[in-house]
């Protein structure tokens, strides 16, 4: 199957680390004849404009979508489904809109009833990101060798998809396809879940620190892993909660049941279960280094 | 004040990464005119002599530190008070003993009740270490820039503190001097509880995959990093586990109380509370760089 992935325009709604190194990706590789940047910062798109990331900006939304074949939304999370509320009646027929949301159920259910006929939304999430945001962030190799996953629905038309399942491939990205409520619990496990535990992990010990104990100041390796995860974005986790809230809070309370069966076996200082429970989490480890060929 | 350190003949029982990189520091700083190391496993005592990290080696404790002026006992922490306790009858009068285990009060209630009169005791705890494990693994620059907590108690011998104290500085560590609770309730907060919350984390984790849930294929940054600190050995952590019970139990409780307030907040969907929690964190990390000046 070869699906023509040239666009003629694309509208990329939010040039930041993420929209900004799609556009980047996508110069480079000669996918599209002309990028325009939308974004509601004026001096952000002065970057990217100075950078050479998109050919024209823009803070008007209709304007910026209007002549658009493939519209990226790579907004923060809260803002996806209302910028494409906003953006729905300059949309051209046939045209193509994707995002790259981390939380995809919710995304989808306020988008789809939204979308004019001719219109195809595809929702994506590309597994990337840095520490750094804003274009300046910005690199065509951020996506090289990650995993972008789909989330069509049977509303998705699929000749769509395959178009941005090619985009992302030509990003560098392994592209799986996946039911949207997978997406979300896997997601909640792997990736929501051990922020919410660093998040608690570093404000427990601010509580003894508060009370007057110093332990930060002996903080050694392990701590320090999780004050880097805990460091994100408050403004992004707090929305990324809001919503996927059922399965974050799923997964919390499958972690509170076997942290309780742990604190137990503490209790009962039961050296054996507590080998059972450590050795088990080791394996875990080896067994993601060898899927990921590491 | 000028303590001499240098000591005739040093016992070291355990040549591990943290026995074998002490004697190196010792040798490398003329600390020690002779330098016995005493095991239980021949294989790694003879790999000691061959790399020169000892200039005897036997597996008969009481031999072992017949000679010695100062014992380092550096097994895994279960057996450091054992250890002690069968080298008692064999030490000479004057010989400082000190430790490296990560829990102080259990092994300072089983040590000092039996030390014989006119040898001192000095508990100690250098917060250093890697992943790697054996004689093999160690290296001089192991402690250097690092913190090493010692916890005398009242009837500790307070030119062995200064001895040991000095050691330590040779080694390249700023040693701080800290009540044996307060240790191991500092190190529950920022080492053990950590490391109880990976070893869950991944658990919880893996029980989605037994229930066929392929969620580690998905696994970015954030969960990695707690795999990692979830590989470390199980036995150790088992003991740590049944050696400072009462200390992790309560940090664990504290954990959980933090916990079940963010689920709520998460539930409720409260932003306004999430966004507070995890500006918070972030502060803290924040003030973490700071106080260790990175």
């Amino acid at each position: 199957m070869t699906t023509d992935i040239h666009f003629d325009t694309v509208a990329v709604i939010g040039v930041g680390l993420i929209g900004g190194s799609l556009a980047m990706v996508m110069r480079q590789r000669g996918l599209a004849a002309r990028i325009v940047g939308v974004g509601r910062g004026q001096a952000n798109l002065d970057a990217a404009l100075r950078l050479g990331v998109v050919d024209s900006a823009t803070r008007d939304l209709a304007e910026g979508v209007r002549d658009a074949d493939l519209v990226v939304v790579a907004t923060p999370v809260l803002k996806i489904a209302d910028t494409v509320r906003r953006a729905a009646p300059s949309l051209k027929p046939g045209c193509i809109v994707t995002d790259a949301g981390s939380v995809k159920a919710a995304i989808i259910d306020e988008i789809e009833p939204v979308m004019p006929e001719g219109v195809s939304f595809v929702p994506g999430h590309p597994i990337a990101g840095t520490e750094n945001s804003g274009v300046e962030a910005a690199f065509p190799a951020l996506y090289q060798d990650r995993v972008c996953i789909l989330t069509p629905t049977e509303r998705t038309d699929r000749a769509a998809v395959e178009a941005v399942r090619r985009l992302w491939e030509e990003a560098g990205s392994r592209v799986v396809i996946m039911d949207p409520a997978l997406h979300d619990r896997v997601l909640a496990a792997v990736s929501h879940l051990p922020h919410m535990i660093a998040y608690t992990l570093v404000n427990t010990v601010a509580d003894l620190e508060d009370s007057g104990t110093d332990a930060l100041s002996f903080s050694a390796g392990g701590f320090k892993d999780f004050t880097r995860i805990a460091s994100s974005s408050p403004e992004m986790w707090a929305d990324i909660c809001a919503l996927n809230r059922d399965r974050i809070v799923e997964m919390i309370g499958l972690f509170q049941d076997r942290l309780a069966e742990l604190k137990g076996h503490i209790e009962k200082a039961d050296v054996d279960a507590l080998n059972v429970d450590f050795s088990r989490a080791k394996m875990v480890r080896d067994s993601l280094l060898a899927k990921n060929g590491e």
